[in-house]
């Protein structure tokens, strides 16, 4: 059967995550019910990331298989018709090899995250940011983010239910952009790894805006790692800022751009 | 009467635009309601811009009058508290003299629009571009942009309900932004003039579209404008794209940093 990757974007607020829900609105199954109008299914795709509920993708990697050979642009341009009006859309697709896997050809995934440092409620930023209300520290954020670059047991930082088979993960960058965007002055976190664990980017996140905060010294994230316990990390912070941001594969399938 | 001077953020979707209206959500008619939870009302406020539906605002200006004195950031706090669940925020607070007014003090105004270019629909941006399929040519539109700068009678780009009492205007800047989002190709159009006529932001961007995607020649900017003819105008575009995005006076009553 011909195989498609498509690279996909969505607002993560009206669904229940990436993965399938027998009772509830996911990407994977609006992407599979949109599939459903092209060809007789059932289809089942598989993704590079199983973002949680409310975390939005500017570009998830997923791929399906189909019956027919497709045209890649008719495919997306189908594709987003039948997916009007939830908030995902097809931003581009190319054909790959039968072995090519979505999750398991992945080499690397990059994670955004949007913090806003305001007091009054955020109006076009709704819902596309963490808000805080207090200014943040970034250079001991930095301090703290230093402890938690490369190859490390990250327990402390993943969630309780996370399946991975093992906790050591390498974490290839965690770098802190400051920026007085239109709405305020906001932390961008943008993450780099093979792959994470379950929360992991959100514990993180949520750890290093207490040391940001002044409530945690940059050298308490290092003790935190250390301890190897969950009990030992900072408040995980809400989906809302996450953003999978880009998925990297040994030859692109979408061109060398991306 | 103390009166302050509010610096305001919205979501336009929700919206019947800035002015109070007997039976539709407008922003003045919201902020009056949540000054009625601090004082008695009723009260009537003033705006530097009366923006349409759907139109986003990234820092309106308004003045109101209260019976007693207000510490500016228990006012702004007590004004958000109130304002909640809808998409609009006080930024700041200050206080001004009797004789200050949002809208006659004001010298100038700053607007921007948000073009996204691509085929998928907006997901992440939704509601807050307005969207066009093809790809624009800046350097066209900028050569049509051009013949728009100065003094002018723009007749031909104003609405044909516009209040104003001369459509001689004088448009500072018009620039045109090329930048790649993480969403996509986006062009951002920066207009500055003391003040605009009713749909002129619109009407103008709506016309360098054209030009852009090659419909019409940069010059026949130039032959729309000296025609003082609403019928020589392109395409109004539409209102989500669109935000007020500062006012200026003479002695900032929000300090020098805007």
């Amino acid at each position: 059967m011909p195989r498609y990757a498509l690279k996909v974007e969505y607002h993560g607020a009206p669904f229940a995550g990436w993965q399938r829900q027998a009772d509830q609105t996911s990407v994977q199954g609006a992407i599979e019910a949109a599939l459903g109008n092209l060809e007789p299914g059932p289809h089942t795709i598989a993704a590079a990331g199983r973002t949680d509920a409310g975390v939005h993708a500017l570009a998830q990697v997923a791929h399906c298989d189909l019956a027919r050979i497709w045209d890649p642009f008719r495919l997306s341009e189908a594709l987003n018709y039948h997916l009007k009006p939830l908030p995902v859309a097809v931003t581009a697709c190319a054909p790959v090899a039968d072995d090519w896997h979505a999750r398991f050809s992945a080499t690397g995934r990059r994670y955004l995250f949007r913090l806003l440092m305001r007091r009054a409620p955020a109006t076009l930023d709704a819902g596309l940011v963490w808000q805080v209300p207090h200014r943040l520290d970034a250079a001991a954020m930095r301090a703290g983010a230093v402890h938690l670059i490369g190859r490390h047991d990250f327990t402390t930082f993943r969630s309780s239910i996370c399946q991975a088979a093992s906790p050591v993960k390498t974490l290839d960058a965690l770098d802190i952009e400051e920026l007085d965007a239109p709405t305020g002055p906001e932390i961008r976190f943008h993450l780099r790894a093979r792959s994470f664990l379950h929360n992991q980017v959100r514990s993180l996140v949520g750890t290093l805006e207490r040391v940001g905060a002044g409530a945690w010294p940059p050298d308490q994230v290092r003790a935190a790692l250390d301890a190897r316990d969950r009990a030992a990390c900072g408040p995980v912070c809400p989906p809302q800022g996450l953003y999978l941001a880009g998925v990297g594969y040994d030859n692109d399938p979408f061109g060398p751009r991306d």
